[in-house]
């Protein structure tokens, strides 16, 4: 379909114009079969050059009795016929432009799609071809992304529906790792607050987009995190942004130490405070102790890091790294994205979760928890939450300060209040239950004690992700299309930039909704698509010296949540009341 | 109240360590008159200290029979009772610490509020002291921000409920400028998408977060601007940064032409590419000739600009400036985030509406109208369009090249499904439905007008702002605060560095919502304060020269909105499909 898709961009105005992920989509769109059985077909079936062609084409196959569905793909070129002019309608151009830089911008395309403007000053820059080499540059080297169609369904968590309404399949890759986008509470909230305050916040937090709805959210976030004040963005994204950007900025000199595995979104504040910035190894304390050597004590420092690494599920060292920072005057920015609502016994993330029974009898700040020792966290709204949003959590005059300056969270339209209110709803949820969390930990655990049984490799880690490595570009978006197609997972494929290049997975994020049966599905299935790709189990990797902690005969970190707290004796729950069932059921 | 705090902070942790917002909303927080009548004074009744206090002095008051309303504030002040030890309990410290530099994070407070992360390396540097002196410069430079606690109700629009829920006032500067945050059709798609696909997306849009909602939502975009394609961002704060910053980073030497009054957004995204930039003076198009002649034809080049300022309700001259990019080989971005739904026959923006006609009739991309000279369009779902998020709208490849390489666009969640059905209904019913931007624009007109007779200053534009002019930023924000206790109505002070300093403003928004009695009212209002305070009408500033264009003798700009377009003779309403009622009750 690729190559024929090239050959045809070249001759047809409609088909260059368009992205190939936007024919990819069309083509994907279920159309009836007698107008080709796809969006692209049946495009194609209204232009006077194809639409011919088609007939013509479909007239010889309908003589021969083929059924439609074993006939050849059409071939979408233009090029073989757009010389027999002789049926074409008057008003219809003749002939489609060829290929020549002048020329390819210049159709009026019959299905009146939009012309790219048309540059006449024969001396200016070439916009458009700069635009398709770095596409261009994107296909090469494998990471140009096809985005799935996925249509989480509330009602039947974790299934959703593909561009197929009627097609289902489960979701294995999802951030809403709780469920608590489908959550009753939750949504009958958000219902409640569409009725009551509307859709949207109407304007800035400044300027009519402050609501009594905001100060509740932002107050619950603070007492979660036991700081005295937080502040809401419009994602997390946006929050580490503003937050790190504008912070860094102002302090004078200011030096930030920066875990190598850091998300985007710090990495971008930090490039855009235009500070100092030293990467240190990925939880690496003695790399990172060399580094804050290398700056005076008295210099402004920020160590910006993350309880649980995306992709990886590797766990940042917290408390030794506040440890650090109080020894050289630094202070600590602690990303718990992928953690609240997930850890700590009122969801409070991974910083929380290190003295569990402590804060879970003085759930208040200043109760000599580790949690006291981190200066400024970031979560979200939009994972474990189930909403959409993100936040820092911090000191009052921190907060205040970045609240006065920060670009990012003046100058945007404030969160609707449906989603703040859902938010809040679902973080007092959270405080609350831990059923949810405690199931998806037992679902974790045994997904990856089925998939280390037949040595399928998982990045090994403490944290409730499970990234099965692949470790090649091609044969891991291969792998999960396979996986959508043929067998109704999705799982997405994570390639670079997002890993390293050469240490691409199927990153698998199991849910209390996720039933034992569809564990042990996956389970069969991955075996499948692992014999039939010859793709590498453990002892392949072994061989080769290991790749991302799999195969280095490294001690498997202990979970994060122990035996004990999942109330586990040698590996059996003892317990009845977290089941599959009740979680669901809530 | 504000210098009483300032001198209670520096002996009460508690006070210390909250923001001046913080305790000023407390303040305002409604309680029972027995626990103080409101929440800060409820919360020092809990303090072991203050409480005791409070009771001794609400005891002298009871005893000489004065009316609790009518007892002088209490002043929040420890430090004329923390010598009295005598009655606290055991568990409290005896003393709250005294204000010095070392010790002044340390206190534990009575409140349960979390101390500030201790830092007891005495070399480090001081991080509160810093965030404190950057408040610090916000107070004494008048542009610190207190957020008013504003609840839009949206059965009762433009009507919205305070802190507290029984004081309602009207709305007069929300940008929910058509009222479609409480469209029922926008609010019922949102509840049946909530029910179907959830609260949140549960991930970015390549991992499990592009449902076809959001593909639907972008092609509608994409045919609104008459492009082959549009992409969706959390906000358009995001889009103009995200876009711009990945745009002009990948254009070899880019060039950016900026106007001077462009978006924050804007600005950032020019900032974070690296790229060089030119500011040309507000819509001047010599300046920005003369500046682009600077810059060989053959380099890239992206002129930036707005359609409808949103401070000063100026708008671009869009077809010139495209002329101009033509001419020199640049290419224009127009950011439209104040138009769309406001003006055009589909509600597309100002490049819609300069060729109505031709648009009303032929609503397609390469119909030949203005709107096919500008390569990008940015818009956001959250003002006329009433939900949240914002896009671009573009070439395939550039949109395709911007979703493949802007880490704003990638490493984030996706808007919620429920917030992308909203805007997609609000898009479709507003690229049917024009009465709302018509009404929209009468209630401006008219408002306009009564303003203009009793000589209130408004900075002449042909839009739908109505930008009163105050000059000062103090006096503005009283201004602001005196409508909103005095007369319930609520129109927020638009102080540097939104506007420039000594053009300070009172931002009033019409929306089809407003009643003549309301409009009524607020300009009678308006006038007894412009009487109360002295401020200045048009003919001062004439006296001073003019200010903002304000009493420059300048000609009024034509309204983009023609009279025949309105259906108006003579300023007349010839046809009475248009009513407040009607609009209303859609």
């Amino acid at each position: 379909m690729e190559s024929i898709l090239k050959t045809s961009r070249k001759a047809c105005p409609f088909l260059y114009r368009n992205s190939a992920a936007t024919l990819r989509n069309l083509a994907r769109t279920p159309a009836p079969v007698a107008d080709g059985g796809n969006g692209l077909l049946s495009m194609a079936k209204k232009c006077p050059i194809m639409g011919k062609a088609m007939a013509v084409q479909s007239n010889r196959y309908l003589h021969s009795s083929a059924p439609m569905a074993q006939q050849p793909t059409l071939k979408l070129n233009h090029a073989s016929i757009v010389n027999d002019t002789s049926q074409l309608p008057a008003a219809i151009p003749a002939t489609h432009p060829t290929e020549t830089k002048k020329k390819r911008n210049e159709g009026v395309c019959p299905f009146h799609h939009p012309p790219v403007t048309h540059k006449t000053n024969s001396q200016s820059f070439d916009y458009e071809g700069l635009y398709q080499e770095e596409l261009d540059k994107k296909h090469k080297d494998k990471s140009y992304r096809y985005f799935n169609n996925i249509n989480r369904l509330a009602q039947k968590f974790p299934r959703a529906h593909t561009a197929n309404a009627n097609e289902e399949v489960t979701v294995w890759c999802s951030n809403d790792y709780l469920g608590m986008g489908r959550n009753p509470t939750v949504l009958e909230t958000m219902k409640q607050t569409l009725s009551k305050y509307g859709a949207g916040a109407g304007g800035t937090r400044n300027i009519a987009g402050n609501a009594d709805l905001h100060l509740q959210l932002e107050a619950g976030l603070a007492d979660l995190h036991h700081k005295a004040s937080a502040l809401v963005f419009t994602s997390c994204y946006v929050a580490n942004d503003a937050a790190l950007s504008t912070l860094a900025a102002k302090l004078p000199n200011c030096v930030i130490l920066s875990d190598a595995l850091n998300h985007a979104s710090m990495i971008q504040g930090i490039r855009h405070s235009g500070a100092k910035k030293l990467i240190f190894k990925h939880n690496d304390l003695k790399d990172l102790e060399e580094k804050l050597q290398t700056v005076p004590t008295s210099t402004p420092k920020i160590i910006v890091f993350e309880s649980v690494y995306s992709m990886s599920g590797t766990v940042g060292h917290i408390e030794k790294i506040c440890d650090l920072a109080k020894k050289y005057g630094a202070i600590t920015f602690l990303d718990e994205v992928h953690a609240v609502g997930m850890y700590g016994p009122r969801g409070a993330g991974v910083a929380e979760h290190l003295d569990y029974e402590l804060n879970a009898r003085h759930p208040y700040g200043g109760n000599g928890s580790i949690l006291d020792k981190v200066d400024i966290i970031s979560g979200t709204l939009g994972k474990a939450y189930g909403v959409v949003g993100g936040y820092i959590a911090g000191s009052a005059r921190l907060v205040d300060m970045i609240r006065s300056y920060a670009p990012g969270f003046i100058f945007t339209t404030s969160l609707p209040p449906a989603v703040v209110a859902g938010a809040k709803a679902s973080i007092n949820y959270l405080k609350q239950s831990t059923k949810e969390r405690e199931m998806q930990q037992l679902n974790t655990r045994s997904l990856k004690a089925k998939l280390a049984e037949i040595d399928i490799p998982v990045v090994p880690n403490p944290s409730h992700i499970v990234p099965v490595l692949v470790g090649d570009a091609e044969r891991c978006k291969f792998a999960s299309d396979q996986l959508l197609r043929d067998y109704g997972i999705y799982v997405q494929s994570i390639n670079y930039p997002t890993v390293p290049r050469g240490q691409e997975r199927l990153r698998i994020t199991p849910t209390p909704g996720h039933t034992p049966e569809m564990a042990n599905y996956l389970v069969d299935v991955l075996e499948s698509i692992w014999s039939r790709n010859g793709l590498k189990r453990v002892k392949d990797w072994e061989a080769e010296g290991g790749c991302a902690g799999v195969g280095t005969g490294d001690l498997k970190p202990a979970p994060i949540w122990t035996d004990e707290q999942l109330r586990l004796v040698h590996g059996n729950l003892v317990e009845k009341s977290v089941t599959s069932t009740s979680v669901l059921a809530h």
